[in-house]
């Protein structure tokens, strides 16, 4: 079954549903995605606060303060921070408090040290303007019960801070989908072997697990295989606890590209084998007991692509995110791309902002080999199907890469 | 000693040295930076091989074919993916060759299995054209001796897979700086704490190791202490095997603010105490036997901002990256900015692309709180030194955030 990308996209996208949430302990959560949605159970901050080194008084008891005509009151208490409050202000009274101490009742504002004077039990204000400014109010930032942070938010600087001012120490957030990765092929060695003559190693299983994990998800390196039915489906039958399964190789038409025969024995649903796009054509997908098996090129550059634009959107979706595209926009040829365009094509490519637009440039060498142009790649042109050889100047659609 | 944010911040980057180097299995590798330039041992591909299952062929012998007027050959080999051929081809014949195989000797081109129809041991081409570019020639990706990735490179996509092709199974990478974080205040909890009056719970090490790990660096949470020099001092010589250590309060004018007198008694050089610059004005660094000492506000925005301008560019430098700024452009006020700006001024910002511009929006609610900003925020507005209020339309300065 061959199909056209969007197609493919939309098969994937309507099988794979959202992880189970597991509790995992704040200090791991950076850039996990939240699956509960955080009420607040109470005020930040939860009192009325100094946020400066100083005086709590009565503000308009010392408004018009200066140096030369200084406001003389009584110092009653003494507040550091991590201690309550003990007797409140009256008029004439003032408190010592520090930073993040609260604030003694009766008090409406705070004079900084740095404008007062103290000799014993006695303090001179300087400089009185103002000082009702100079409070945190008990919930100014955060109300009891409001909604903080939203299920399926990324959990950035902030959410962690946020999360831990509200003792959220185990938040639920999204188990990451665990993908398998198996790299079929007798020409392949794993990349601690010698090179001996007709082989080479296995670079799918290494780009991809970065791919995986730039998608959220956990790669599991299962190794690699040799061109045989019952190996590779022994293979795929190990990882019990995977969700994905992905191999790379025997994806495309001949007598070594056994993955639709894999799938086959193995009683694995087949939802296309094929997919309107360049690089990238030989892609099975297919399913089996809810788990996703993904068949793709031995082809690094069509390996990645596939990735990019079939499983990479499901790993989003499953690992409980809202956004599951990366950004796009349009950007001018700085260079040509001079081939005709059959089906849809992804092209590798650098992209940079000058003063007057965005140009993008698609990179050599990215036949058959790819990984060098994806060293350097920061974006993906996309070409839309049938389309003639592209001059400089003319306006692309452009996908944004992160990981470069 | 009260500097300038640009002396600061040159202070600590002129102080940093990278950290030395390590070997990391490749699979742990992704984002990490490379502390080796890597030359290639070998071409790449490292044989002339077959990029499709077909026959390999002679290509101006069968150039001419077509279903109308085949050209017949006869099958003097089969060499399957990883292995080798044993016959080199000559006028009259063709070796069935799988995708990934070396090609055999005097070969000079390739058909795919659709456009040939085989019968015992001959075969017939039924389209000859184009044959030679069917061949993935050795070192057409790589040639022997050439320099493949540069120290300093962070390891992506495509150097993952280009360092497994190359057999790096543990590369060089720098190790990453190791960055205690302490919180200081006889107010704060841990987080794991019930709440009790006069106290809140240590949010700024959860949202500094998210910034530590945003970095490169390496977070390593050492809890929070009570205001007492004896005790923080206790704190800061506990983690030898850091890099930099970073308390958060304690670090303003005040009886309380301790991390001055800690320096003093630790016998630590004080490099500043005061930086200009909003918010983040109260900030210390310090260093002893090479280790770096910063003393950040206890008020999140301002230590959130203070990590970002000083901390965050001498992580990025000890890592070995080579950029050590985040992306700075400008862009659009989309609504105004009301206050007077006399020391820099950083601000909380949301940035977006319109048809005709790039918009940036300042965030409400970023006073002493600031967490649920940053939640939010994707960009920071740079305010310079002595601005008036900024009306909506104005053009400013944005710094792109990527953690959001």
């Amino acid at each position: 079954m061959s199909v056209q990308l969007e197609t493919a996209q939309k098969i994937l996208l309507d099988l794979v549903s959202v992880m189970p949430k597991e509790q995992v302990v704040l200090q791991d959560c950076w850039r996990r995605i939240l699956a509960e949605t955080v009420i607040a159970d109470m005020d930040f901050p939860p009192f009325d606060r100094s946020p400066l080194d100083g005086y709590a008084i009565i503000a308009e008891e010392v408004a018009g303060a200066t140096p030369a005509n200084p406001v003389t009151l009584r110092q009653i208490d003494y507040v550091p921070a991590g201690e309550n409050p003990s007797k409140p202000i009256s008029t004439g009274t003032a408190c010592r408090i520090m930073t993040g101490a609260p604030l003694p009742p009766g008090a409406t504002g705070v004079i900084r040290l740095e404008d007062t004077v103290s000799q014993e039990e006695r303090v001179s204000i300087l400089s009185g303007g103002g000082a009702e400014k100079n409070i945190c109010l008990q919930g100014e930032e955060i109300s009891q019960g409001e909604e903080v942070v939203a299920q399926g938010t990324i959990i950035n600087t902030g959410v962690m801070g946020m999360l831990a001012a509200l003792g959220k120490s185990r938040p639920y957030v999204f188990r990451k989908p665990r993908v398998a990765l198996i790299a079929t092929g007798s020409e392949i060695l794993g990349i601690d072997c010698p090179l001996v003559p007709g082989k080479i190693r296995n670079s799918n299983s290494y780009m991809l697990s970065a791919q995986v994990a730039e998608a959220g998800a956990q790669a599991v390196l299962l190794g690699n295989v040799a061109d045989n039915i019952d190996e590779i489906s022994r293979f795929l039958e190990t990882a019990a606890d995977c969700d994905v399964f992905i191999t790379t190789g025997g994806a495309s038409v001949g007598d070594y590209d056994l993955i639709g025969e894999v799938y086959k024995k193995m009683g694995i649903t087949l939802l296309f084998d094929r997919v309107s796009m360049k690089p990238g054509m030989p892609v099975l997908a297919g399913i089996r007991a809810g788990k996703l098996y993904i068949g793709l090129s031995g082809n690094p550059a069509a390996a990645a692509i596939s990735f990019e634009q079939l499983v990479r959107p499901a790993l989003m979706k499953m690992g409980g995110r809202k956004v599951w595209w990366r950004p796009q926009i349009r950007a001018v040829l700085a260079s040509p791309f001079m081939k005709k365009t059959g089906a849809k094509r992804f092209v590798w490519a650098r992209c940079w902002q000058t003063d007057a637009n965005i140009l993008v440039e698609p990179l050599h060498r990215q036949g058959n080999g790819m990984l060098k142009a994806a060293i350097r790649a920061n974006a993906l042109i996309v070409v839309p199907e049938n389309s003639p050889p592209l001059s400089a100047g003319t306006e692309v659609e452009v996908i944004l890469l992160a990981d470069a």
